[in-house]
């Protein structure tokens, strides 16, 4: 998925075996920073605000940058983007700067993300208040859209995730997210060293091909489920979340409130089912 | 380490298993958000400022507090802390906001802590970069403090830890961070559903006691390395990681530029050393 150029760095180690360290090559994941900024026009004036700075596996940056701007309610509509770039005042080139301009008479509100991470709330900080405030963004309850996925096909979606992660074959460190039809077709499939950012390039695709809200739709993620996680697909409409991995209260919590199904432990033989059982055809 | 009242939630779920689906009691790790305050004097006036709110497993908050803000360079020493305490004015009271008094005459930054987390610097937005910015943090090399530890000590470490984690044996979901001395006998261990938490919870009880920087030391990490992850270790003046998971590359290169001992994929059998393995006697 990743060009193995970008997403791999090549390090000299040492293996400790049967007692003694023996020199050796071995394959890292890349971590590099990766600096979001947004074009807009302001009182008739163009602006450039960098809303962002996060830790990643270069590769699909521009899926990165519209995933994470959408899940935080800072894009709406894939026709409000008029061209994402890497910054050419970067010098020298690091292709670590994205710029997305919004096309004049998109409203955008530089001060969004820092309230969104306060999330102050007339009950103060808490979880309830975490969940408030992605109701206040914007994000309604997914609808009972019939979607009833055979168990045989979650239970299986994991083992195909697998399969399609080249880097953690080379490495052993690095997150997937997996983007699945109703059948347990592969749609999308991305890796990055931080699960949320694999999330937001599955979700940054479908927005740039103007596919968002999702619906009848399965995300499969090779770690954990927190708040983040699922508060990033419901943002997407995606009805089923199936990880590998635990979820936290909180993540529960966000599938019950907002009618999300959410498996976690998922293997070949079983799952656990935290929220939206119905979906699931047994 | 953290109560089960706190850390734990029982929830019902349902788990497949034979092709159905049964009920089943559960417990899954408590997520919940944790606002830090900083209350200084300015001008003669006392102040609070809210620099940050991250979501963690409740249990050991002053600790976290105190641990953050020294990772990230806002709190230098222990006589600078007057008083750490939950927010009084917080109704009801959920525990979910911790205030921490400077003494005054205590320089503090506010605007720190959104600088580090831009890392702006001449060479532009890289790995290059945010290790310079550490650098221009005032974190040093850690010294040659001929620290060495027998490889057997290393490699059950992993061991060890999980023996300490009571929560993930309930939930299989929260990650740990311990503290160990050079002959491997544990000092502290703490939980939490953040990686980064968790480390900031053990360099926070040892900041709160007085005893940063820590040398001669070994934090043992239950799940991967990130720039992140390494940073607080080295601000803290750890000089050797081992980590049961894989490192990025920009953890191999900061272990590298900060003449730290960087373990990666840990068992019993064996490791990757990614860095200073001067430190592994053999």
């Amino acid at each position: 998925m990743i060009s193995p150029g970008k997403g791999l760095s090549r390090v000299k180690i040492s293996r400790l075996a049967d007692g003694r360290l023996v020199d050796r090559k071995d394959v890292v994941t890349v971590e590099e920073p990766l600096e979001i900024r947004v074009e807009f026009t302001r009182n008739g004036v163009r602006e450039t605000s960098a809303v962002s700075v996060t830790m990643r596996t270069p590769g699909n940056d521009f899926e990165l940058a519209a995933g994470f701007l959408y899940g935080e309610g800072l894009l709406r509509a894939r026709e409000d983007v008029a061209e994402i770039s890497y910054c050419q005042s970067d010098e020298p080139q690091m292709y670590n700067i994205v710029v997305v301009k919004l096309r004049p008479g998109t409203l955008f509100d530089p001060g969004a993300l820092s309230r969104n991470f306060y999330m102050s709330s007339s009950c103060g900080v808490c979880g309830k208040a975490s969940l408030e405030a992605v109701e206040v963004r914007g994000c309604e309850q997914i609808p009972d859209e019939g979607l009833n996925v055979n168990q045989a096909i979650l239970s299986g979606l994991p083992d195909k995730l697998r399969t399609q992660q080249d880097l953690f074959d080379r490495t052993g460190g690095i997150h997937a997210a997996g983007r699945f039809d109703e059948v347990g077709e592969l749609v999308s499939v991305r890796e990055d060293v931080g699960r949320h950012n694999a999330v937001d390039k599955v979700v940054g695709k479908a927005f740039l091909a103007g596919e968002l809200p999702l619906g009848r739709t399965v995300l499969a993620v090779s770690g954990r489920t927190s708040f983040e996680i699922m508060q990033k697909a419901l943002a997407a409409g995606i009805p089923l979340v199936v990880a590998v991995g635990a979820p936290s209260s909180l993540a529960v919590d966000l599938a019950r409130r907002f009618n999300m199904s959410l498996l976690g432990f998922t293997r070949s033989d079983g799952f656990n089912v935290y929220a939206g059982a119905e979906r699931i055809a047994t």
